[in-house]
């Protein structure tokens, strides 16, 4: 194990972790940690199985079909195959494209999405064993974290989508493991990473989004390959004076990139979402959910809704004309509509068909504001609600299910995979896939989990 | 043609560049600029032969094969053809990769290596006429200089290296002209390029800084390939809250990007290199080569050498320890040795042999010092040789060749691409292909330019 104190600072930052990564074993990584990888791979491929057949990730791969070399690799869900690099492309796409895939607490990076698209592409390149994909995932994941960790929150405050820009660095190290590449090459990758890091949150609400977050886990597995190809890099991409970290934040904390390093994991930071729509809004739709089962709740009566929260909420999501579903993702006042509506917030309570119903946009107008609350947490949300009849309910949810304080149950996650799959995918044997991913850890051919994304008619 | 004065300010900034793109015609194109278009297309062609056999273009080359599908588009001075997408990254790392490219004097943005190898891609894959290719060119190549302009000079300043980040918006508007989109698919090509707009100057020196311009030519011509499929993108990627100009910028002024739009040319601004190094360096070895003809010039007694230029030469240029031929291209204490001693700036002067060239460094290791004078624009630069007997030698170039002052002519672009072209790809009929290029505006065919661009045997 690395000590992470053998170096104060961030002195040699790049190098540091390029060698935490060609060094690490797989029984040195704590079994809690262990089995929260297998946890998110298994709550990611959920994910893009319920966004395979977005029209994003359709029209995307549209595009990208004519420059595919070859069938090597899965689409999940899709059955025509494409190559590595478009189907690591594709899969991380539909992994993020509904926000519904998990959320590092520390920094709002989505890990996953970037990240296990690439290591499940490679296993059907070479033998992988399942236990050698998810330490590569998780090392890739940690990674992306870490280098988060270094630049939050100014970076992501500023407009970066720290899912693609910090994705690509981690999606670099997780293909470099596999890759079995050598301390210098993954510095290296971490370089041809750094010239291609990217992602505006601008883009969040439009299908550009999933080109942003695409393309941060093909340009990590290129950045891998074309290290392997000896294309060097600068030695110090992360740290240096025109590296990543001073270039994309105002206030970077290269230190906190090493602190704990091997001790403790970032990972395990890392939460699952029950709603398909931005973790802001969890508290919100919880908040929601516990107002409608209210005996004094009456949707007919609603004269108008109040939700407050901490400054990320209203950053985000106040939000109160939305016409895309990919909006509404993003809207505290379609959450609440929708939510207080029908009872649910599931993926159709967040697409097109839900933004454009009728009983939708009236509630959603009466939503009146998103105010911010500073003296509570992200993970916490109030709902007041004022009945024409003078009425009024107020409801408080200061823990919202999916947070680190209230983890969702893997019960809970097989029953959110099994409904994802049946949204976007309804031709798959879900549960073969589901019992297949949870054995990864004992799989000597990590492949086989593919071979079982794709509908066979 | 549309007016600059319709709107003030950056009002519909996004839109207005992709009404501009939408609405313009060759016809309205001035003279001048449609000749400097023509310039600089057969300017890149030439640098691309030029680093087409250079060791980052052959590794990058060989890590892309795999995934490259069918071959319907010519990568310049190789046998093998790619897809549109890997030689369009290809050629544009070739074309960039002595930094032997053009230069934008505004901004240093090199605006060719990212824009011409995606309409020479296109015009394999459809009938595409030479002035169709150029117009399509000198739209791309405008677009990414004026989104420059509107971050200059603190984004270079920042790290950013501006002909990739840059670069990928003039990419994605020149495919996407030459596709045909609609003013809204332009718009939605510009949110998709925001996505994956990148680049480090941390990576300059580098093979990895080839990855980024190689991903800038790839990403735009993926934009408008994505926007063409539908994948739509935000209506303000560049102006908006979290856009590319506010994210990647910490004073944008986007009115710069719209004033004199259609009535000045910016390419016009554009300048060609005569040394294949970092365009700082420019008078500083025009002043060396002046100095090594002058009588009183011996260098063996040279005792020591001191440079003096813009702060932008000791910023950018002030590298006493280079080991690769790379980091010479940006090395002032390199490029004055090596003048001085050979009496020539060739390719074959900043490539790793003339580097490790005992000669060389013993005279690399007089440069005393790379000095800011403030008194002096970036196109000039002074040198003060001391000789071991006390003499001295003062030179001064106060308008480097290659300098918006003095141009290259058409004769010597000529010699630099008969030149390139014997250094990177010998086994080329340089001659014809010279000729068909000059003849592009004439050409109904523009493809017919790529077929000359592959060597035979």
């Amino acid at each position: 194990m690395i000590s992470p104190t053998a170096e104060p600072s961030d002195a040699g930052l790049s190098r540091r972790l390029a060698a935490f990564v060609r060094g690490s074993r797989w029984e040195d990584v704590p079994g809690p940690v262990r089995a929260h990888a297998l946890r998110a791979v298994f709550n990611g491929f959920g994910t893009a199985l319920g966004g395979s057949s977005d029209q994003a990730v359709i029209r995307l791969a549209a595009g990208l079909a004519p420059f595919s070399a070859g069938e090597t690799a899965t689409v999940i869900g899709h059955r025509a195959r494409r190559d590595a690099l478009t189907a690591a492309f594709l899969n991380a796409a539909a992994m993020n494209v509904f926000d519904f895939d998990d959320t590092h607490a520390g920094t709002i990076i989505h890990p996953t999405a970037p990240v296990a698209p690439v290591v499940l592409a490679l296993s059907e390149l070479r033998p992988v064993s399942g236990a050698e994909l998810l330490h590569a995932f998780t090392l890739g994941a940690e990674i992306a974290c870490r280098i988060g960790n270094a630049i939050s929150p100014g970076h992501y405050d500023r407009g970066w989508h720290i899912t693609s820009t910090c994705g690509i660095f981690g999606a670099a190290v997780a293909a470099a493991k596999l890759l079995d590449l050598a301390q210098a090459e993954i510095v290296w990758a971490l370089g041809n990473a750094s010239a291609q890091a990217a992602g505006l949150v601008e883009t969040l609400g439009f299908m550009a989004k999933s080109t942003g977050v695409g393309n941060a886990a093909r340009g990590g597995l290129v950045s891998a390959l074309m290290a392997q190809s000896g294309v060097e890099g600068p030695p110090r991409p992360l740290e240096g004076p025109r590296g990543f970290l001073k270039v994309c934040s105002d206030a970077p904390r290269p230190e906190l990139a090493l602190r704990g390093l091997g001790a403790e994991w970032e990972i395990s930071r890392d939460m699952f979402k029950p709603y398909p729509c931005g973790v802001v809004l969890n508290p919100v739709i919880d908040a929601c959910l516990a107002a409608r089962a209210a005996p004094t709740f009456a949707v007919d009566r609603i004269a108008e809704i109040v939700v407050r929260g901490a400054a990320l909420l209203k950053a985000r999501a106040d939000r109160p004309d939305v016409t895309t579903g990919r909006e509404a993702q993003v809207s505290a006042q379609h959450a609440a509509a929708v939510c207080l509506l029908r009872g649910t917030a599931g993926v159709a309570d967040f697409n097109d068909a839900a933004v454009s119903d009728p009983q939708v946009r009236a509630l959603r107008a009466k939503v009146r504001a998103v105010e911010i609350d500073a003296a509570i947490p992200v993970e916490a949300a109030h709902v007041s609600i004022r009945h024409v009849d003078g009425a009024s309910l107020d409801v408080s949810e200061m823990a919202a299910t999916g947070s680190l304080a209230r983890p969702m149950t893997d019960a809970a996650l097989r029953e959110k995979f099994a409904t994802l799959a049946r949204y976007g995918c309804p031709a798959l044997d879900a549960g073969a896939l589901a019992e297949k991913l949870w054995a990864l850890p004992e799989l000597g051919d990590a492949g086989a989990v593919m071979a079982l994304a794709r509908p066979q008619n």
